[in-house]
């Protein structure tokens, strides 16, 4: 049982994207992360319609958007020992330069994203056709029924665990470490690629 | 025609590791990289007999180390805007956190390895049965001949391109970008790991 499930299940706050947003004007102007950066995103946000954004919270574990559509996107950045859960189907899903963070999102139309993070944890509930990973160490992804034909991409990235469901109903998570590193040979005048074998694997 | 090569055909000065010392204990002084860590990697050097250390060089395109044995290795750490060449056999050669830097050896027993780097162009002029790439963003390799049979493995790195001389003699180098993506995805119960193609490839 990991971290984000018991800090979502012990949960009982459920405040919407303007929740999130009021404590970000009021309670963190004391916090390191600066608040005028703070402000300056959220008048950008307002050019992009569609968009949630999420910045800068410290040590909140229960932050829900929970009024989403399919054609939003919804972006996390600068998020530490946080844990969010996003609710209904949205477009895409970007989560910028967190560290110790929790994600819990149920489908996404296009992607999810996670860039220039450190220590993630991130659970599908429901579907996600692509699942990108860039310039991040230390990523747990589950996987659900519905989103094992996923398609991966990673770049820049090392220490990254995929967790599928057992075969048997409620058995244990199967876990799988993706490859970090890989070997290139020149072969009949072009280089061949494969991944470095894991002790682990 | 690269710049490493032409900035080594028109060095005529030609160094020892002794000046390159002395460098760092005079000149540098007025650079903006720290002369305490200067001194205290050097004392740190003292307590590995059989190793070359070259650190801090900016700016500096004459570097050279020419006496040396199958035995050393050399250690290059944080040099920007620089060209070493390695004159003779060592054991291995590592480049830590150095920026445009150029560098030019013959052969190594064991390992070149690039860590932590940005932007750096290597040519290996004999053999290296083993260059390693890691956590690196620019690097352009030039093989010879003789270390085609090189086993390059990379991890957390971008941008990596290795050149190869061409079919004829005199003839262009060709160039290879290695894969900075992959793809993993699920089948069988297992992670199928292949690389991104390149519009380039």
């Amino acid at each position: 049982m990991s971290a984000v499930f018991q800090q979502l299940s012990t949960a009982n706050v459920t405040a919407g994207l303007r929740k999130v947003t009021d404590d970000m004007k009021t309670k963190n102007r004391t916090d390191r992360t600066g608040v005028v950066g703070t402000i300056e995103k959220e008048s950008r946000s307002g050019s992009h319609a569609f968009s949630k954004i999420v910045e800068n919270q410290i040590g909140k574990k229960d932050l829900i958007i929970d009024d989403c559509d399919a054609k939003q996107s919804v972006y996390v950045y600068g998020c530490k020992d946080s844990v969010l859960q996003i609710q209904g189907k949205v477009n895409d899903i970007t989560i910028d330069k967190c560290t110790k963070m929790g994600v819990v999102f149920k489908d996404v139309v296009a992607a999810f994203e996670i860039v220039n993070c450190n220590g993630v944890e991130v659970q599908c509930q429901g579907s996600a056709p692509t699942i990108s990973v860039d310039n991040t160490s230390g990523y747990q992804l589950y996987l659900s029924k519905d989103s094992l034909e996923t398609s991966i991409s990673t770049a820049k990235s090392s220490e990254i665990n995929v967790l599928v469901p057992g075969a048997e109903p409620d058995g244990d998570w199967v876990e799988h470490s993706l490859p970090q590193q890989y070997i290139h040979t020149l072969k009949d005048g072009r280089f061949e690629t494969t991944p470095a074998s894991h002790s682990g694997g």
